[in-house]
């Protein structure tokens, strides 16, 4: 009973692909196949805005139908603002999609009582808490904090970001009372397991959660047949009319090489 | 101290970009100059779907960068989702963009108490009653109530149109206690005065109000200086940054003949 | 096209209406006519407390119904409680009335994601924090910052002023995140535009912002006779009923010189 | 240890002074004495309209002013709009002042955990809905329902009223899943104890229930010294500043014969 | 018209009846009569964890089917955790039923704006943060504060919780904008009227505040017959169901001396 | 990589045990071992009511004390109030506990919009309706609808059942607006696939959707470490000071057969 799940860097730079294949497929499931993607083309590197967001929104989109079309079980677009899942429910009708967002924020909500969520940049945390309030999470978010990074330094000297993670997450549990604590990034991948060691508290990181979260959904689709509903918001467009605008597009593809 | 705004039907369909940019003229202010635009290229032509906004969200968004670079003192982004305005704020520093839910709740909430909302297909409410939550607007929600029309369907048969509206407009103040009604799409233009004068309560119109919103945060930005502030969520990219793949783009323009 | 607006600072005591009407024509569209009042007689010369604006509910009323009869095109009630709203809609029915708190927390949540209000006294924040939930802002609330000054010393030592809402905006904006700050007390006027040009964010003034505001409703209402909806809370008393003890009032005056 | 209590009807209107007295002496407590007062003068007769409110928000005020000097136990302010609480609050240090919609909410939440409010005309339901937000009952409120009627019908045709309220009533319990019925007008006394037999669910009286939590606050404010805050919201402004146009007004009073 | 009240320390030590019978009998109205129970047998001698509570629950329970035999006019189990109040609704039919946090939250609401909780250890917050959602309070919530003491410290050394109090508290009042405190543990009985004297806001104690709220219901049910409502979530199960299981239990018994 | 999960009936009544831990392993992964178990004694045989759920505190505490010590990898407590599940996270540190509210909201809210809850009576709705606003899901209910049965109803006569769930789920999706049904009570368990086949709507049944839930936490916590947080409210007791009142029990246990 073999899961096979497609995990997107949804960027034009396929430099964290086969590093967070090879971190992920550590800790999935036996039975799980994980092949990673990114976007070909010129484009954005990170997606620390919106305005970013919106440059990869078609070959994105376009890659969940590819995902689909290639009978993955389920699929995670790997961007902590849980970016294009409506458009991706909307043109999907077996493939569960999820994003690391919501995938953390339930894994949290299980293991704690409120979180705290370790942000890069203070920038990004709007889009953020409206993400929070989206699913209904605000009660128990004990705070932002912010490491004062961008995406791309998190891997440049891991020593420093994992001191940087370390300072504010303690600082989260000791002063904000957060007792689980959010890496809101998934390009803070990699540090998880040492802080929450030293922390003593959950450490929840921003690929792991997610690649969880998705063979639950799957298992889910598969075996009950919950997958998303058709009846009201993500209701699917006819294939004749997108047809000539929105057709699947195969990213650029890191496969497991199990 | 005249303005120029700029309206974009973000699709790739011109067809009503003269009857609304005709429309519209007769509501603006006399020293307002309206230029209507949408998108080229092939693609949707109605944003019913999500994902149908994503396949726009590319061109529009270089479309508002087009809009600042011109000196357009505010623009509309002509769709009730209201899509892209985080974006959108990102990447402008002196031009207001606003849209129709904001500028139409705003109205409703400064005239009644209650408003109803009239979409044409049950399918398009959660994504809109995400955006009222975001406006923080739910208490001033009385209903949505739904017409079984599509985008393109408002402008077809004007007299089944105005019926329908007028059928769930009276079952809005009957029976949901609204006290004012929002048409919640562009695409009901023409209708909201008949109606208005029918039923007896404010009938904002989604594309008169967004411009008169529009007038108001030109003038509040061209006197004041009270433009998108930079300091957190709406912080902008680095220009070189983006230059490589993200610049302006004229759009398909209908400009006001005044 | 020339609108008439009344700014009505609620109070026995003209001494801020030439200074108030003197900063705000400057600030207002050409077409814009502005015209200052005051309550005579003797009580409250500020409104710190709620029982002080009980004291002036009666003839600030009435100055409502005299500026409706003289066909004013909006009023502004000019006290960032927002006092008297409710009720001068249920009475009025063509004319706008809006109030500063209102004006400026749409003008904030327009331009900026989270804004501090800065008070005189931290005995103002409970009845401001509920018009705030009143307003559905309270997502939008980054904080209350108390000056430690009372209505009638902001315009005593300006210089000192000028310093004190200095030091709290950047505060503000330094330790709770606000993008937006707003000057919560009409008698602040005067310091925005340094504040300002200061601190890179925007300060929202609570006189400009609702004459702002009060423009836009004023086109609404007489260009799209988007008026005060008497279905539902509004609705009017019968003039029969309330004649006996509710009539027009001409307050003090001190009309626009243009 | 005999408590004196003060209702207010705050109306220039008598005539239901002595039938409320006497209705409530019979509910009371052996050790409460009750003194019911309406107001003097010419103005509304009852407050359906907050523009009425404001008319007698002055009288309202001092007579509060004169029952604290008079040295009454706790006060009641008797209109389900709850008026000007917050003023009387600021102004008062010892008596406790208290309203319907207080006392009917805390008393349903106890007994139930759904109630429907029963008002004369939806006209009432915005602003009382405003308190049932301030009061943070929204999650307790199972509807409002509509009898059709004016304050000052509800007691010419007793038999009527009663038949309307039971057919509310009833549709409040089964249609709404309300367990508690909270007549929304303290005009609509002398009915529960009929209604609640025949119902079955708590049905809360708007002269009663305030009654009851005014002892109750009357015996905290005595006994345990816990009486109004000054220490944010209900600071008290200085008798100095405002004994010029604020002072105690005795108001037309129906003493408690005991 | 004597009111019969019983307080249930709901554990299983019966060290603090009587001085908790002896504090409260000088707190209550001359006509209330106060026994005091704890409960018999080995078992939580506190109850700081929520799986303590679970090990009293039944004999809890049962004690509250045994009072409403007693005839007994209300009763308050006495821990801030506000347990069993659900249950003890459903199987009593016209004994009310109440407990700490209900009557100190409405208490405070009733003379304060925002009140803070001290608490004695983090680890409370959770739990009673969701009582407090429950109870509809969170807007009236400033903070809680840790004194960092266990429930059976508290009576240890009173001199010192009495300083720690009064530290926290000065700190809620000064920095978090408190105008009201609360003690969030009824073992911190005792200690309520020095402290509200020094700090002079209102200090509600855990232990008088149900009293007071339980004599209110008493009164409410004794003469207006509004107790609990069985028509929807505190609808009885049939006595011949649970009779085999669930029977009246006589506690561990400190009666009032009068 | 075998998972141990154990489902506990916490009811004295084993009838359902098998019925249930036959249905379940046919959902279950192939590497998931389901032992399910019920309680010994005499006691409630069905939880409607809130007071057997204390009735059952005790023992199904203790189980869960038995399961942490018998290595079991998840637990669910499989009653759709959730009970007990804070009290279970403090007495574990390794086995995380779940429950059918839980587990079928966010089953729903990732496949769907809008969620009704079919339950048995009305009686039940307040309690669950506490627990949707516990978990944030308070946007995501379309409503709940009542079938007119009471927990043991629902295997007498399937025929029967499974038309009554048709039609409350058909106006739930036609009325309501759901796109999502979840099955309020574990025993309404054997229905979903028919329904869901006859519905076109993800129907959410509340034994398995635990199930999956559990699997997820088992995994997060043996791969991750993602177990319960003690930093917060879900701090454990001292064994030292609870071994004496509260110890493992073994319940009444039907082991999976593989």
């Amino acid at each position: 009973m073999t899961r096979r799940i497609l995990w997107l860097n949804p960027v034009m730079n396929s430099a964290y692909d086969v590093p967070i294949g090879d971190s992920l497929r550590a800790e999935a499931r036996e039975d799980t196949r994980l092949d990673v993607a990114s976007l070909d083309g010129t484009g954005p590197v990170h997606l620390e805005y919106n305005a970013y967001e919106l440059m990869v929104a078609e070959p994105s989109l376009r890659t969940v139908l590819w995902a689909e079309q290639q009978c993955y079980d389920a699929m995670v677009i790997g961007c902590f603002y849980d970016p294009f899942v409506r458009a991706a429910k909307e043109v999907t009708r077996r493939m569960p999609v999820t994003a690391p967002a919501e995938a953390c924020i339930r894994t949290a909500q299980s293991v704690g009582e409120r979180f705290s969520v370790l942000v890069g940049r203070a920038k990004w945390i709007p889009e953020m808490e409206e993400n929070i309030h989206r699913y209904g999470a605000e009660r128990s978010l004990a705070s932002f904090r912010e490491l004062g990074m961008g995406v791309n330094d998190f891997q440049t000297d891991p020593a420093f970001t994992e001191r940087r993670i370390l300072e504010e997450a303690r600082a989260a549990v000791e002063q904000d009372r957060a007792d689980a604590v959010i890496l809101g990034c998934t390009i803070e991948f990699g540090f998880y397991r040492t802080l929450q060691a030293e922390l003593g508290v959950p450490v929840i990181d921003a690929t792991v959660a997610p690649l969880r979260y998705a063979e639950f959904l799957a298992d889910a689709a598969a075996l009950q047949g919950w997958t998303v509903s058709g009846q009201l918001g993500y209701q699917s467009p006819a294939v004749d009319e997108y047809a000539p605008f929105l057709s699947p597009l195969e990213p650029h593809l890191a496969k497991d090489p199990r």
